[in-house]
């Protein structure tokens, strides 16, 4: 095991948004001293920041652990006013006293992955050969990396075994990975809104992303920081485009339809007619001030390279061979980014594996991002599997 | 009847790609000399270049008269090598001597639609208060205007009725536009993959390939040309985000999967991975050889104010009162963009007007854009509808 030490400084300023306002982001710890962290592209780091958040107690059998993965732009910041953007985090609605997984009685985590930008070891970071930022530099990291830096965290903590491990979307592929990599570590597992290798779809959507980012002059290679400049527009069309892909047709049709923007007659102009387009600028606009650019490229190549039926020969099944982890898989009808195809994909490998397995199509009109609205069949879901989970466990 | 000329000088020429090599785009018509045609935005232009080509011979009787009108990103080319790409046309499946539309039987008329750039009325135009190109100043046309410039074009030609109006995608918007505007002058139509009213989901794409256009510093406001620069970038993204949309998941992965490039093994690196971002890099950067920006800015947003409903008091039926056109409505399984909901939409209006129509799903994995591939289910049920309504007309 790694020697591990906790510090308040890092090599790794966030920084954000076109005035590059600097942020304290909590908890940073310095992992991998003595030991390096091997990655999947041959590179290794032997000494690097993972940013996290912790919120309840452990217990003292360390017991009462539930690791929660975020989303491809998610971060640490589950509850409490998020230092960026001074919203609330992003699943008040299931962290917190009294509530699912509730802080008086579980020990929650949520780290910022790497190749993030909220504190975490990427592409931001100062690269202690060139003491310069790596921006471009940075190794392409994968999910496995991400997950394998997440285990230094937790044993940091001196947890041997998590009492659950939940995420959706990018995070239930770390869900995934976790299960299949330290099965002995996990008692619980829920990937939610997710799949075990990136679709030829998903992987085009995110080339565009990438290529958006990379059209902005601004975006000079990557090295955008050095010159005080952000490749803004280029983010903003990247984010409207996947913010899409996150609702539905008919979520899309129910919330604004063809209604029009603060006028009564379209103007015959280029200006914004339509909610809907005045809504996505909007997504634009505030995304840029709050995520990095070269982080938006390093992380979706991550998902793009996620093929867990590819690590395990092609068949799924042998990801979870002989598991005892129990599984609660969960899908949204209405996601076509992650249909629900794919989480009948994962959950036909449980089977085979004879794994215990829950499986929950969501009936909803919210996409891709029903895990974070207010969707209370999916609440009901996770909590009753966590309710049982708990039972087994003597919570 | 406004007087009419053919003309080999037209004001708007041709230009294209990042060499604006000009190109003779053929036959051009200087229409509504004596009489202007109004614009829906309320300005009106009293000489315009018309562009489009005919294949066959127009009979006696004139009744023996095709229309087709193209795709967003479509034009006059149907057969033959088209004089940019130096490519087949788009419909040589569908359309020549011994096919479906055959042209030994048929005169096939086909225009590029107003706000285009093959040579009809758009914004690479001269305007002639300014004598210089309208570029952004260019009017907003609708989907109704260009219906009416059509209509100018048949008048020219002395045909009273369309044997038929046939049209996929936006083409099917102007088809459904023809067969409400002038059911006397439409005796068959056959709307392909459309829908009567754009929906929030399309307006949000359509915005968002506008925005990467605008984003692109070589813009420049929408004068670009005289700058002698192109917003190729730009508009490569855009084209690369829509392209996706007229394909299916399942097409995708079928077709590409998670297949790698040129390679064994992922490259942990930037660079092209997977033959489905290649594929889309190589159809964004062909697109901008052929295509002017400022027409994708202008068509998008003619296809986003289409709403048939809405014309007629949300009450689509009322757009089709007492009509004695024969329809033949196509929808395509897989179609995400035009979902075969929309042309359930239009089949059940027409079935309450009383009208008389057929229509047909196609099965296939082949998208949106499966009215422009090998697709003989497809072209079966074309054949068919064609047939029975030449029996009728004694062809």
């Amino acid at each position: 095991m790694s020697k591990l030490s906790k510090t308040n400084t890092t090599s790794c300023k966030a920084e954000f948004g076109p005035n590059y306002k600097e942020v304290k982001i909590g908890d940073i710890i310095i992992l991998a001293q003595d030991k390096p962290l091997k990655l999947d592209c041959g590179q290794q780091v032997s000494s690097f920041p993972m940013a996290y958040k912790t919120y309840g107690k452990l217990n003292e059998e360390k017991s009462n652990a539930i690791l929660i993965c975020h989303g491809l732009t998610g971060d640490q910041y589950l509850i409490g006013t998020h230092p960026v953007t001074r919203k609330p985090g992003w699943w008040e609605d299931v962290v917190g006293e009294g509530k699912i997984l509730d802080t008086n009685k579980y020990f929650i985590i949520c780290s910022n992955v790497i190749g993030g930008c909220m504190g975490s070891w990427g592409p931001k970071c100062i690269n202690p050969k060139t003491k310069k930022p790596y921006n471009m530099d940075f190794p392409v990291v994968t999910i496995s990396d991400m997950v394998r830096a997440q285990k230094l965290l937790i044993e940091y903590f001196g947890i041997k075994r998590l009492f659950a491990v939940i995420g959706g979307s990018m995070g239930g592929m770390l869900t995934l990975e976790w299960a299949a990599k330290y099965p002995e570590c996990v008692y619980a597992a829920v990937p939610i809104a997710t799949a075990a290798r990136h679709t030829a779809q998903n992987i085009a959507f995110h080339e565009i992303g990438r290529q958006a980012i990379k059209a902005d002059p601004d975006w000079h290679g990557g090295n955008y920081a050095s010159k005080r400049l952000l490749p803004s527009k280029g983010l903003a069309v990247g984010r409207m485009m996947a913010h899409i892909t996150y609702l539905s047709e008919s979520g899309l049709a129910r919330k604004f339809g063809r209604g029009l923007q603060d006028k009564e007659h379209i103007t015959y102009g280029f200006d914004t007619d339509f909610q809907v387009e005045s809504y996505l600028l909007h997504q634009g606009r505030s995304f840029v001030n709050r995520f990095d650019p070269n982080s938006y490229l390093y992380i979706t190549k991550a998902m793009d390279y996620f093929d867990l039926d590819a690590d395990y020969g092609g068949m799924l099944a042998n990801a979870f061979k002989n598991t005892k982890t129990r599984f609660c898989v969960i899908s949204f009808s209405s996601d076509w980014l992650f249909p629900t195809s794919e989480s009948k994909h994962i959950v036909h490998a449980l089977n085979a594996s004879v794994a215990r397995v829950s499986f929950v199509e969501v009936v909803t009109d919210k996409g891709h991002d029903a895990f974070l609205l207010d969707e209370p069949e999916f609440w009901q879901t996770l909590d009753g599997f966590i309710k049982g989970i708990a039972k087994q466990m003597g919570f």
